[in-house]
């Protein structure tokens, strides 16, 4: 399951610079996010985001569709680190704790990287200044490689 | 599966007004995206939202977190008009098609009104002016009443 | 989302003898189970199958994993009307109220007929003589085509 | 995420013992598969099965319910270790591979024990003598206390 998988992008810094540029510059919506890549590389991917209130639900933690999309994003991106540029065809989330602090971040790790399709497991946690992170959500889903070549 | 389920508000305007002031108003995401109740009732919602630049992915579609985010809210609305102040506990989504349009609009529709989790399937479609609905998106949640009374 | 789909089949006759000689027949455990196809036409199926005790789990109920057959089985025959030989990606199962009955009944529904997957719905019901069928089971499933010819 | 759960058993030996006389002794089901308990003990578990004719599906691999009850038995097992009698409220299962072997080894692992609700994520291996584990499937689970006092 940990297996090192052959990457699509030449170095660590590469596949950053082209989550930077392509993920989140070309997306409205991970630009407003400000989403930040830790790690993009050999089946895995970190990254993080610093909450504002406007990612808020109702109760004032962080809305389940911000945890959704660090879930999802941490998929695709540990999918597109092997298979290049990448869509996400369906997962399935588990929310497991109220997602409240001042910062999400989020791991995927590929189980299989297929060619039709990538399965990826992510987790997110929640973190605070000098508090232990809280495990907030699990997810497991299938990535769709598009065949278009990362530019 | 269409049984008409006992209302936890008086009204359907009850219901909207309630989702407004509660759901979206005292929601920074919900209020930041302008989500539209049309209706919540009798285990049943529709939403609509109309799609922004800053909703996009990298593909210029609707991000998939804001397809997700319309089928959890879809989901946890039509939860809500029988049970009250509820959280989602989790969800599957499979993505149909790119969500390429004007507007999106979620339908929620409850399966099983349990007392400590409601099932609930959803879907949402991609409009435009002058064009048939594009089916984008189905899902299946599991919401958890929590108990508060709406208020 | 019931548009009529492209058969693989020349009549409903010839899917239902298809699903008996290969799906069924080719099969050690859906023999064993003695599943019955009902419909496998335009994107929809229903089957049925005759509870016996070794099929319980330990209250007595249906086993889920014999619930989770027929939901597995309802999407992939629904999925095999307009695509052939097919194999199941994945699912979703929620498990509704205890399957106690004497049979259990399936339906299955494409959403979305791709060429790469197909993503259907089922339902699953437990019914006894004389009473109203219960709703036991809600399942969401990513159906993969084979491409290999139906013979 | 691997913290040590309270056991809800007084030792690895009375949880396999109790694993024997009611999950499986009491589930006609169980008892006809012959699953084998290896390890329920702080929120984790270990089953194995051999694999027989007779729980094939049509290409002659282990039929995808197969596989779903060994994921569906590992998480419901990891969460009974804290959590005593559980049912399975849903889960969800990606397929990675075909299942092909002599026999399969399912392990669950919970991530997260709340009291109405236990999440746990499940791997299914198929094992042939001389080779090495195929990973063919995996599962992320909502088990359900049942209150009932394991006896």
């Amino acid at each position: 399951m940990n297996a090192v998988l052959p990457n699509r992008f030449a170095s660590p810094e590469e596949s950053i610079a082209y989550m930077r540029k392509v993920a989140i510059g070309r997306s409205g919506f991970s630009t407003w996010l400000d989403v930040e890549p830790v790690t993009v590389w050999e089946g895995t991917s970190e990254l993080t985001l610093t909450l504002r209130p406007e990612m808020t639900q109702h109760h004032g933690y962080a809305h389940g569709a911000i945890v959704g999309l660090m879930a999802d994003n941490a998929c695709a991106w540990a999918g597109a680190s092997v298979a290049g540029d990448v869509v996400t065809g369906g997962y399935t989330i588990d929310f497991l704790r109220p997602a409240k602090g001042e910062r999400l971040r989020a791991r995927g790790q590929v189980v299989k990287a297929g060619k039709r399709q990538v399965v990826v497991r992510a987790d997110v946690w929640a973190e605070s200044e000098g508090a232990e992170p809280v495990h907030v959500a699990v997810a497991q889903a299938t990535i769709v490689p598009t065949g278009i070549v990362p530019s």
